[in-house]
């Protein structure tokens, strides 16, 4: 999968920096958590120096914001199960496991937290979501080609209503989240979309 | 109302710090937003010096928090339209006003957003929400009593259910909210309800 930028050569300095610099934000969220990620801690990590940090990605903020793009490129492999509730479920339990396990929450939550603090980071995390409605559109397009919604329910829609309880635990209310507040999640999207609750006509 | 604390007296110094302290947080966050709030700013403000401030409430983050909870003793006053589907529209729409609006934003945003960055910035949230849990069941408690939904209805899963999409679009994917996106959420959460989705039994 490349990683290219426009105006960069594979291989070249500029693209061997920025895969440096942003694996080793990966790195410093991953050990320090969001807290501890300065520019300077991920300038000592990478060997890259913080002049350049600074000039090309402005600020922590702006660290956050470019790694999480480059996870975009690393894409997300939807659920296929061969219904709409089943495909939801592993979403949502994907979604729980990511955010409750330490070694892999570090960079979602760190997106989330930066986004309050810089648009930059703000805009990166629309992007990002964006990208990733963009995708699983295909778990409603499919329940639709196999009869199980309405044909006009919005994709999109679907998914925010699947994911948002999952969210609100997380960020909200800062309360448990496990499989069955996951699965819990994934059925009532199912019901609502059923009742035609996300119907565009 | 009291706004009393363990072991202070209304009227004495340690109780007129804590307010003119917790008001100058409330009045920083108003015009600075929470990436401007400091405890130097809000001691610069609140008279009070920042001495004081570091020792009862530790950092920024501290200071969020213990406004945050300053709040719940202003009491929210849980809707009562006659209709679960009305009373958690008019919840959802205070909740979009509130939270699009920058200057009421303000504070609430800062409490979600310390919560990342701070332990006791993250039990006051968990405290405050709980605190509205408790209150706004109030809104489901009548809905069964109505006969509109099952009686073994979980009211404060229907809550959290009927706000979720609407942090959902705030925190995590950043998209527009509107009177619109307010209502379906608490349209999905009573088609759930009334069919069995929160069902304790």
């Amino acid at each position: 999968m490349s990683t290219e930028l426009p105006g960069t050569r594979p291989g070249g300095r500029t693209e061997r920096n920025r895969v440096a610099v942003l694996t080793a934000t990966l790195d410093v969220l991953a050990e320090q958590g969001y807290p501890g990620l300065t520019v300077d801690a991920v300038a000592d990590r990478s060997g890259v120096h913080k002049t350049t940090l600074y000039r090309r990605w402005g600020s922590a903020e702006g660290l956050v914001a470019a790694a999480l793009l480059f996870g975009i490129e690393h894409g997300w492999e939807v659920p296929d199960t061969g219904s709409l509730e089943g495909d939801l479920s592993a979403m949502n339990r994907e979604l729980a496991d990511y955010f409750t396990d330490p070694a892999k929450s570090a960079m979602p939550m760190a997106s989330v937290a930066a986004a309050f603090q810089s648009p930059k980071a703000a805009d990166a995390l629309r992007e990002y979501y964006r990208d990733r409605h963009r995708k699983g559109a295909a778990m409603t397009e499919r329940a639709i080609a196999r009869g199980e919604v309405p044909a006009d329910t919005d994709p999109v829609e679907v998914m925010r209503q699947a994911a948002a309880p999952v969210f609100y635990r997380l960020f909200v209310s800062r309360e448990p989240v496990d499989a069955a507040v996951a699965d819990r999640a994934a059925r009532v999207a199912v019901i609502a979309a059923r009742a035609g609750a996300f119907r565009t006509g």
